[in-house]
């Protein structure tokens, strides 16, 4: 039942976020490709960040799989990773607004970053609250690509203030990564 | 378990892309008939995008039913889709904002195009899934309405430049086409 | 499963329409109160449509409650419903701006009216689906309070041209008509 | 049945709710740090209020798990609470608008105190349903954490009027006591 809840709402929180930033792509007045073609960046990172929030929805479901034990402190660390997620559609538009400007990609690595870090503060509760014998221990056990992840985006922040678009291909290198699904739990709940 | 969150999130984003569809029909500030007339356009663009979404969700049910395994490419292949769905708001909103000029209704049927095609992939990577001897694989067969769309689709953008009216007719046509329940499944699943 | 999609994706597209409502009661720049006051007929307005939408949502609930078979016809006449369901937060934006003006009130009027007939449709193909003899047949069978607001909206629609007021004081009486609980199918049900 | 739909409503209106608050964070345009610094009232109070509305979720949770019996007055009490959280979204967009300003700041304490009562008031509507000797009854109980809010918010009203920054300091206070996670009913409950 808890879990249930909390897998609803994590689902309802990102499928409106993911929504809701297409709203940034405001409607323009003109109708011709200029116009449109002036959006281009908007698309770009908004299209980026669908992927991004995508992303954190295949694994939250993932790591939502392997869960039984749901407690005050799994469901703050979950809302505490969805407060990162929330800004990444503010981020995005800033990105997009100002066409990879240094600053502005430098802001979206750090919301991806934060964005990150709690996602592993939440499956280290989860795995503190299972024990780290258990399923959901073992199948996380390194998490290799998260950490992969979290210092591409820590490389990535410096970068943008000399070199946005270098960084935004390593975001877009994180994105790929992920991409590839993630069998790690599968697995190891595989009989 | 797996089939349920997607659904769920599938449903999530759907109604929400529905809903928020209506936000474009900006709050005019004068209180005659003739500034409510002004957002004819934009009334009618909306009431034809929420057939659209409300198709694709009554179809993307009837799929989804027949369905029983969910893996990774599965959730990817409907997030594709989900990405153009969501982009069904902004063409929607940029046609009835210019009154139907060539280009936005071009662009209309390129993201109707686009996700026409990521329905297909979805389908087939279903059947990919369960095998083509399966429920799934008999029922969905040669989709014959699909293909009728997705080349009706192709039709009306290249007509949009000389008649944009035309061709929002053509999408019209294939709105009608699938108002007309989808029995296919529902036949083949009949003991 | 058919029936629980359906409540899932009317559910969510009503708790979003009630939601978004609340946008429209566009933060102002000033800190005073007469700033705030200025918001008035946008505060009541949407209070007015935030009790709409709850009784909607609340007789949906024990529509379904009583419905066994779900077919393509239910699922239309579901989303015909959820279609005017969803002016209705255009309708009080309108209505709000400018000041319960007459034909704003009117084609507030409209939207409930439209939305009333839906919502009568839906039920008849609900009837048509499971016979009239069926629970839900004589668990609806006269809908007393349904008709008796369709007519109150037929007469408020004229009203608002001379007297808006009057027009927006028969919504409320709808309202708290409503508000008192729709014990009828409750009722049927019972042992 | 009728509880997980109730609960999926109040999920599905709750997740909107937190989400939609950063919709308020608009977009600036500048792509320097001072623009965005010029935000940093506007972040603080979406930060505070997604914390508020965290803990209703979470709390609006605890109550429902020991819930048995949802009736007409169940629902509407619960629909009473979701339109006075659906106000929090305004009243963060008018206080970081205005820098934590006195009256904005008042306001902000106004809709959490009526809030808070709308909560009071579904819990007392859920014991009366249930009985005081119920579970539910017994794991309620006093409320002292629930009181300890409602005093603390009707002191901080007036207190913004000449301390707008001490009243926000009050808020945040109410918000740490209630991150402590509730686990009244989580004992009461428990064999």
């Amino acid at each position: 039942m808890t879990k249930g809840r909390l897998e609803a709402f994590s689902d309802g929180v990102i499928a409106i976020l993911i929504t809701i930033m297409v709203l940034e792509l405001k409607v323009p007045h003109g109708a011709d490709w200029a116009t449109l073609l002036s959006l281009k960046d908007k698309f770009l990172s908004y299209a980026l960040s669908f992927v991004f929030l995508g992303i954190y929805w295949n694994n939250h479901h993932h790591l939502l799989q392997a869960t039984k034990i749901v407690d005050g402190r799994v469901l703050w660390a979950n809302l505490h990773l969805l407060f990162w997620l929330s800004l990444v559609s503010f981020a995005t538009g800033w990105m997009g607004e100002n066409h990879f400007a240094p600053r502005p990609v430098a802001l979206y690595g750090v919301v991806l970053l934060l964005s990150g870090v709690a996602y592993f503060i939440l499956s280290r509760v989860l795995i503190a609250a299972h024990g780290t014998d258990s399923h959901l221990g073992q199948a996380l056990g390194k998490d290799t690509k998260g950490i992969v992840s979290l210092v591409l985006y820590a490389i990535a922040i410096p970068v943008a203030f000399s070199l946005p678009l270098a960084s935004a291909a390593l975001y877009v290198a994180v994105a790929v990564m992920w991409l590839i699904p993630d069998r790690r739990i599968e697995k190891t709940m595989a009989p």
